[in-house]
């Protein structure tokens, strides 16, 4: 798209910027500009300077690789969570949709990424550094492999598996099963086995 | 959504701000944001500073409501045009969708919007000033009239036709018709009625 099809230069910089942006394409990126013109001044600065402060003011937590704003993120920095139990997760969002359920009390470590061979990360692009420092230390009790249930989670699983066996900690994965509110009839065959062979002692309760 | 979900504030207000856009929800937004952590700097500064930039350095041509980064735009400012033909159109999107045709020597009238009760748009909120004081000091020959085919289209046409009569200037809209590629039996009746006493003689070029 040449300039002369969008009369300024500033313009056509906001355009091309949006649609680097994952899933935003280049006739998406010309309505949120547009949108963004229309906008009241104080609006679109406020988008402008929160982008700029997330590199600015967003570190990753030297001890998990959350995010944070100081050296360390809040929950490895809460004195009521157990330092011995990590969860080994994939990303921030599985951060937040484990915390989510409020029912995770120990500390979690953030790979940044799973073995996929096909996007081109291999076993040397997770962060591990912190969490074998920590096991070095025979700080950890117990490491949970809470990652997707997907070829490239087994692979990293695996991978991680063997790299930690040495230090003989309790190694433990999320359970596999059916999926509250799932039908029965339409659970792959995979999962039932998986749900069969674990199956759990009933409790009315729940 | 809260902090402790986060563990960030300006994550939060960037997620926040990223919602607000339309067409994007807290899960889309989350994403976006989540990606601007994962890039290099200068790419998120590249854009944060591109947003920041429209609202400071971006116009309208006092002339003819278009974007513009200087007094009036490229298309008044340019000697080539004829400025007494004037294409009256809904926004800066139907600008530049009329200039990728290459076939309009003419300039343009921004509307900023067309009276749609709807969503609150009147009369009055059509950008017709500088456009009433050019048809005031007879410099037009003719107002296209190129707005959408739809029911709020056609009223904002039929104003401005009432509004602007007293000129005796020449008023067109766009022709009606059958759309190249189209498949007659599937084109919709009224369509295809104004398109048979529209018919225009036979080229073998064409």
């Amino acid at each position: 798209m040449n300039t002369q099809q969008y009369q300024s230069k500033v313009f056509e910089l906001a355009v091309q910027e949006f649609s680097k942006l994952p899933g935003i394409g280049g006739k998406t990126a010309l309505r949120l500009v547009l949108h963004l013109l229309r906008e009241e001044t104080p609006e679109v600065l406020k988008l402008g300077h929160a982008i700029l402060e997330l590199k600015e003011k967003i570190h990753y937590c030297k001890s998990c690789n959350n995010i944070t704003e100081n050296e360390t993120c809040s929950i490895c920095a809460d004195p009521g969570r157990d330092q011995s139990t990590i969860c080994i997760v994939e990303n921030i969002r599985d951060v937040m949709a484990i915390e989510r359920t409020q029912q995770f009390h120990g500390v979690y470590h953030v790979l940044g990424g799973i073995i996929s061979p096909m996007d081109g990360i291999g076993p040397s692009d997770l962060k591990t550094g912190s969490l074998e420092k920590k096991l070095g230390d025979g700080k950890i009790n117990e490491l949970i492999f809470a990652l997707s249930t997907t070829m490239e989670g087994d692979t990293t699983n695996f991978y991680l598996y063997r790299k930690f066996n040495k230090y003989g900690v309790r190694m433990t994965t999320l359970a596999r099963g059916v999926s509250i509110g799932d039908e029965l009839e339409y659970t792959d065959e995979i999962t039932l086995a998986k749900s069969l062979l674990n199956r759990t002692v009933f409790e009315a309760s729940s």
